[in-house]
């Protein structure tokens, strides 16, 4: 229950929010929408929901926006927005890959905070340069990998943190998919298609989608840095034009070692996302289907199973915890975490106050992170396999 | 992804919501908000968040009300909100169980939809007063037995009726806690407080509090109706006013036969509601912790796991569905569905037009089957154990 | 690895055993000989292994047993082998449940050991005479209650008995199967056509054959007694003649109650054994199907599990752990365990010495409460569901 | 109920069997004697149980064995038993990694067929001798990758022969244990020791301990030939002489790829044996510890599981099951099921007959790509990862 609105007695005023992406049919753009809403601390009030005008005010129309804030472009949606006294103060980027990087730039120079949407950008360069302007601007810059909003995430973080674990030896992450085990692409699935194309997505396929989620949220829990990594990057779908499956070894500095693998050809597995972290004290275990669980086992003692809200749930999950155990809070309810951590620091911001230590958010720093990653795991594979530092 | 606020083109106005008790510190009015929050139906626009004036006002401020809609009494709020014309046209109604039925009729007489928590009232008269109320007021009444608001309960109860199961022997109910398993009421636990209170809970502990979840869950899933039971009600923790244990077993028409367990002093066990339904043909069970899991297994096949969102997701299933299977949906989109199916509901009360078949939601009748339920278990256990028709 | 053959240096001679029943497509026989076979315990030398004595020689011979020890009838057996110098010290009685009482009677009046399937006989009478004969008797009266050898479920009934569950309150027990779900009798089924058959098993059916399972566990591991209960037996299937399903509700002197459930129709269900056990300070539970499992959670502290021959694994579950955790064992092992305790009890009775305190058996008070408890659930149901002392 | 002694009518004579290791304290000695005996076609009436003769003969004493053939070297036993007429026909080699050649030798050649622990031998060099050995000998060579006995590997096994995976893509395997967390071969734990020493266990550690397992269990099932592998062999334990854990990725011929993890730190990880594989049509999933499971999912379709003796087991699970589904069986039996199969193969050699096609063991072969793959890990993990042949 730690996470409502209220907790100070005076209501902090919603932030005013738009939406870059995320008309009809676009999945993510109603995640971060029932995101948003479900601590009440936004209000979505504009809208560049298509780059298409029409379906963008047709959207908007259907959001209940007000038509002359749906815009037909992002750059319009900037511009008109910055320029309005009730104008928005945050945007939601939602699109494919590779409009994060200007369509964020042209919210961030003009002082719009930017919640976007991960892998940061479809290229590194476009990554550093991003992070440049982030860097630089009065606005704030959160990235939704979404997973580190999890309580029990938090909790595993701060069991490391707080040396519970030892010395980290093993960092071992997964995350399995089916959905493209078949063409789907070629079918005119609309998900599928800016997946696999690298105009839109970048140089990875599974490496960008759902690899660099594992990877930050091993690198979150862990707190370790990567040095280098080698790679296996395959397509294993016939005319599929990014890879849909990687093996990759990890050294990371300090002398952990890692594995990650990410496929979108595992039949069976839907989202089957997976941490295991071992230390010289003690050994974790989380997987994103079962959030609500998290495996700890002390060397030498019975395994236990701390959960979300229950006795051994520390207060770093607490924080982020809305409900008592055994009712199981999701997917969205993690998500929400990443828009209400952001709230906090916006609200911080425009308070001009320091924000709260315990509040945290994925950063333009893990987004270059990131991109970094998936360039490379591409480049190790070029290379047949090499060590390629990070 | 089915339910978000937007199918048709034009958004529908939000309806406009009170609420009544839910003011700082209550657990389940937060979780009401979030509810009403999750798919943008509704905004909360009036609160007799408190029967302390004072105390309403200030829950009132934290959450941004209007000072002037937050008002110290439900009586106060009825009558002032029907005379407004943007006056709320529903009400949620989250208080201890005594308050439900005075409250609800307040606003059905009005002609304001009530969403009222469970137990419908904290006693069997009441409860029929209530219905003669609801049945004859202008207004839907709906009552908040989330658990049937789960995908995979939506999907279990289609299963049954479409004849998958056969003819259905054996439904065996479940819902052990372990969070009264020492006096905490005795400490000023106020949560417990009330619970273990007959004044505000009715004769009923567990078995009002559980007890009444569980028995609905199976009738929901079923659509089987209890002839008579036979119970062992017992309070185990010294000084407790109320029950906080029962063995229940059951008789249902048409000859299937239940048991039904209902704890809060059953250690380990967190919010354990379990269902497990027996036909001739095929059986299924689903445990509420876990809940975007269904077994089904046919009579001589292989046990099936069927996952929300997945691949034997049914329509019932995939109506209630906001996004892709292995991305957990939790308790909070559960009981969001009850407030979207009736949003629906109230919506088409508005149009003057039926409300779309499909849409479900427990209503008066479930209500007073459940007050009813617990009558008969105390009843029954009074006459030591002897079978009660319900 | 706490059981082999050698622990003393010298090698205690295998105890040479007899077979009553068992002979070709028995399944229990194969396992009461596998069982016997895995701690190297015994030597199987002579046996009736059909009251055909046709088949009984064939089985035999099968079995590689000298043929003059194939015997047509346990009458001839015993009288034989007790005749022979190197005749049977122990007999395994591995009958349908009404031949028990006779065979165990004509083996221990001839000082000869009886191991014995459960339940002990058919009906109370029988079970009453046989524990007087066997209370009489110099030889010894085993009963193979075989999920007693589980080392979780020792592992269980340790805690119990060290008070770390506190006082317990409830004792929850269930065996659900589904392999009866029709009426396979009526085709020939050879393991159905006695298990439904009134002569051949008494007057129980799911309960008498499985019902009695769990009843042994849950005391066995709770160390309660019943005091009494009250059933709701009945037969799903059409045309069976014993019942297939039983919700029984129990209390145990002391205060504690309980919940059984026995089904064979239970639709996904193979061998759901299942014990439950909540007591002030901590609750366990244990599911005959992943035995190696133990769930234990003291009040207000994470869930433990415990692993058989791992970290948390106690003495009692040590003494009849076989291989590491890690690399399960299963039902035969635990069978096995059972039989491996017999016979430390009969070769401590052979050199006259006190059977180590730590062995552990059931006994035919065991088995006459089991027989106790089917009849008293017949006369409960009889009565409606009265409550009935047992 | 498949595997018993008894099939024919006849009595098939018991093999009669020695074995080479396996004293007082050693883990899998005792393992091998218990899978010997469970399905009685085995009498143990030799050992060579130790490398000091008082031990041997004190072992043997312990285990019934007749004085004279308790040997105080294999030589000795190889030459002596080969001299009776009533001399071993097989022989069971249980010792560390660097006496199974010159063991094995000693028998094979006096036509003593061969039971052998795995790895098959400490190195590449002596590994191919051996089956230099092995092909020319009379006697059979039966290596015990135990777990290919299980009968849901086996189940898997057919599933993917009989094409119902489609292509394979994907064969993920992993085997974390944590045993060896902490440098317990220094404080004289003897398990430990040996498995840590060169000299006796070859070049690799947890590569030649448990990733030959796991390597052969993914090859067993998959039926895919290794083409090359790129290793990240480590030693995270000062002072260990072998590694402790390794990170590989695995190619395959015909174009799937795989990952495989052993580890011997990955601490809260008993025997964590488990294989994934995924073929364009399904996947499948299992895990030693659960060994009467198997995950199934056909693409598109909900997961299935399988489960041993179940009703979607198939013929070859069904082969090697004793007892029905429900009542779980465990590494012994499995490990049983190679001396079985053993038995058969032996059997018809003995009969000069061939052998049944559905009898399956692991062979020399076997043994030789174990060897090859960890002799590939570690050349590889040298080079830095770089891809190698085997």
């Amino acid at each position: 229950m730690a996470i409502e609105a209220s907790k100070t007695g005076e209501r902090t005023p919603k932030i005013r929010l738009g939406m870059v992406g995320g008309g009809a049919g676009a999945f993510i753009g109603a995640v971060h929408r029932m995101a948003a809403r479900l601590d009440d601390q936004y209000a979505l009030v504009a809208g560049a929901l298509s780059s298409t005008p029409e379906k963008s005010a047709a959207s908007g129309r259907e959001l209940g926006l007000d038509p002359e804030r749906c815009y037909g472009s992002y750059e319009e949606m900037a511009e008109k927005e910055a320029a309005r006294p009730d104008g928005i103060e945050a945007v939601s980027i939602v699109t494919p890959n590779h409009v994060h990087f200007p369509a964020a730039k042209a919210f961030l120079k003009r002082g719009i905070h930017v919640i976007c949407d991960k892998p940061l950008t479809s290229n590194l360069e476009d990554a550093k340069a991003l992070k440049a302007v982030a860097d630089k601007a009065k606005a704030l810059f959160i990235l939704t990998h979404n997973y580190t909003g999890y309580p029990m995430v938090r909790h595993a973080r701060e069991l490391v943190r707080s040396g519970e674990l030892g010395d980290i030896r093993l960092v071992q992450m997964e995350y399995p998919q089916d959905w493209l085990a078949e063409p789907i692409e070629q079918t005119g699935q609309k998900q599928a298609a800016w997946r696999t194309d690298p105009k839109q997505s970048g140089a990875g396929g599974s490496t960008g989608d759902i690899g660099t989620h594992a990877y930050n949220l091993g690198s979150f829990i862990s707190g370790l840095e990567l040095d280098e990594l080698a790679a296996d990057v395959h397509t294993f779908v016939e005319g599929r034009r990014l890879d849909d499956n990687a093996h990759v070894m990890l050294r990371f500095k300090g002398g952990a070692k890692g594995l990650l693998w990410c496929s979108q050809v595992a039949t069976g597995n839907e989202n089957g996302l997976k941490v295991r972290i071992y230390g010289t004290k003690a050994g974790i275990e989380w997987t994103q289907a079962d959030p609500n669980y998290l495996w700890f086992t002390r060397l030498g003692e019975p395994k236990q199973l701390i959960t979300r809200g229950g006795a051994g749930a520390n207060a770093a999950a607490a924080r982020v915890t809305r409900i008592p155990s055994g009712h199981p809070e999701g997917y969205l309810e993690a998500f929400a975490t990443i828009y209400t951590e952001a709230a906090a620091a916006i609200n911080a911001a425009k308070a001009g106050t320091a924000v709260d230590s315990a509040v945290i958010y994925p950063t333009v720093d893990d987004g270059v992170k990131g991109v970094a990653f998936v360039e490379a795991c591409i480049a190790s594979s070029k290379q047949n396999g090499g060590w390629v530092k990070v």
